[in-house]
């Protein structure tokens, strides 16, 4: 397996990715987020700002119902508690039994062990998106020599063949972020050089971005499949960040710009923006 | 009963919210916050806006005795952690032993089964004041139909009345937020037709009001009337927010504007800007 | 023991300090945080702005092995709760055994029983530095009338002394914040006039420069002793205050501000900017 994509004549991505925007801002999805304790509220930001509809549901005995009635579901495993942990797998069951889509964003996991732990309890239910970073990816699947990540030299590709190799394990479709960010579901994949390294200088840069996702694979349940919605996600959030960029340049100001794109992107600037290469792995 | 009212020949509202913020600025009231993990940071940085001392004290063996002594008091339902439920019930208690005023802000109650037992059972403690959206405030008076809340076109009238039931029943102040916030305790009421609905982009945006509420309940103790204090920091911050709104166009910048402006409001800004209706039920 | 400096004929820590940014921004330290609610989120942007790499592992089983790997520990007691308690314990323990500097920050301790009690245990556990305000630092010292603080007009004097004596009790460096902040090994001392007080309408602006403190110690260790580390912090956090309210006059665009400051701050400007005195106390 080559970690090379096998570019298709041309991407539909953004055009997709300005439709499932449109109805998710006619149709605002109510996205739980069970989130670690420093991003909560950027996270309900970001949320807010796109377009939809934020609850942070995240204790035992109304977590699992919640998940049942909402459009989708993040957990993130930032800082988890030990009534997260728990509230997490209730809610994990409650959107199985509704197919509530859900996205699993294993933060810092490979060397602390209770987080790591629930990463894997949590894979083998088959979220319908993993999100990471290289050095999560990795560990998530296995491949990690079990240390501090890999070496940036090598991160991308390796990441990417641990990506979908997830993917296949777990039927889910996998993130992986990085100034290229790649997605796939262990078939396809699509690469978005759309973004900007302030994201990486602002808290939550990456966390909001599964919620992000988890709204979007609401929103799109019945008009997309899951790797182009949290394709489309990655997009949205990684062109607002060009935007926010271009009129903010330290981080400050630019996690505030970001929330104003977020809010301003259009359908058309979307399509204008992409810088997007799809394909088979 | 009807939710119009029957207008005074003109409205006092203004001049005592002025009172009351130079009494705040000058006194600047101690307010202890049990509030949910998404809006602490923005909550605290409002109050210290507005001119007054946030506290979040919210652990068990701590929460009762600085009921105590703090000036105003919140307890808002949005994240209720076994700790924090705990907590809220000694605060509670030590507010009453010591005549606090306390605020109840019972977030997304209804479906949701611990945050609305818990709900109920604070209420039954007499707050000074209720703060919520029409749906917890038709919930938390037993009149909804125990679904998603009620529909857009009805809900204004419906949820004064259940303010009007609840406010008896509890002797307490109930405000309802919404395009037009409406206070009251039961027999008299403000409609306060200030702000904007970028608020409803910022996660806290409803939920910072209700400890501004308890700042101005502790800084109006011996000045002004449950209701007028609770009217006033309606006033207050729905007019920083139409400041806001006049310098920043997008929910990021939005939220940052509306902190600068709650710093910068003067009593005199109240008086040309308040759009208020004043009346018997 | 006089609070009054015996002046020495310069001081080196601007040039030290500017030495030890240049260090920290090419070798980012990993910054372990267990802090408050209220402040995660700004103290992570913090961080991340001055150029290092927060991570808050602030849960049992996780905290005390990370501190083992951690550049630099904080502990802030502002909203303890069990699961936090615990961790903090086992974090400090960690740290000690892989000597990784650690600061303390004892939130609002004094009449609060919970937080007073375990800062005790912690201060015996000889923190690298101690970090609070004159309040805070006779509280742990042991030296307040045990009610609410000083009166403003000895305050200062007064901490100095208890400063002293903590430093010396528990080896400890100690740093109080206000309008000058001073920082002490119990021998030497050097007070900072900058700052600016837009600083205490922010929330965390005090918990924020904990973090930093950390920071600083651990880009440090090789390079310079814990009493400059921590006035290094001090000084460029101040030093990014001033810059900030020179371009931003109310709380929301201050704290915005302020991190842009904390990003684009120079060595040079260090040193050009500092108004420090070195001396014997």
């Amino acid at each position: 397996m080559s970690a090379r994509l096998h570019p298709e004549s041309d991407s539909t991505l953004p055009s997709a990715a300005a439709e499932i925007l449109v109805e998710l801002r006619e149709a605002p999805p109510l996205v739980q987020c069970i989130t670690n304790a420093v991003v909560t509220g950027f996270t309900a930001n970001v949320l807010l700002a796109a377009g939809a509809a934020p609850a942070m549901v995240d204790i035992v005995g109304e977590a699992g119902m919640f998940a049942g009635v909402a459009s989708g579901l993040l957990v993130n495993l930032g800082t988890p508690t030990p009534e997260q942990r728990a509230a997490s797998l209730e809610a994990v069951e409650g959107a199985a039994e509704s197919r509530t889509p859900w996205v699993l964003d294993p933060v810092a996991i490979g060397a602390l062990p209770v987080r790591t732990s629930l990463a894997h309890a949590l894979a083998e239910r088959r979220p319908t998106a993993i999100r990471g970073n290289a050095s999560e990816i990795l560990a998530l699947a296995g491949l990690s020599a079990g240390g501090r990540g890999v070496d940036a030299t090598d991160s991308t590709d390796a990441a990417v063949e641990a990506a979908a190799l997830l993917a296949r394990r777990h039927a889910s479709v996998v993130a992986v972020s990085g100034p290229i960010d790649v997605v796939t579901d262990g078939e396809r994949a699509f690469r978005i050089a759309n973004g900007h390294s302030l994201l990486t200088l602002v808290t939550g840069g990456g966390c909001a971005l599964g919620a992000l996702m988890a709204a979007f694979l609401g929103a799109a349940r019945a008009s997309a499949d899951p790797l182009t919605a949290v394709a489309a996600a990655t997009l949205v959030y990684t062109v607002a960040a060009e935007r926010a960029a271009a009129v903010a340049a330290a981080p400050g100001s630019f996690a505030v710009a970001l929330l104003d794109a977020l809010h301003a992107v259009s359908p058309e600037d979307l399509v204008e923006a992409a810088r997007v290469e799809a394909g088979a792995l």
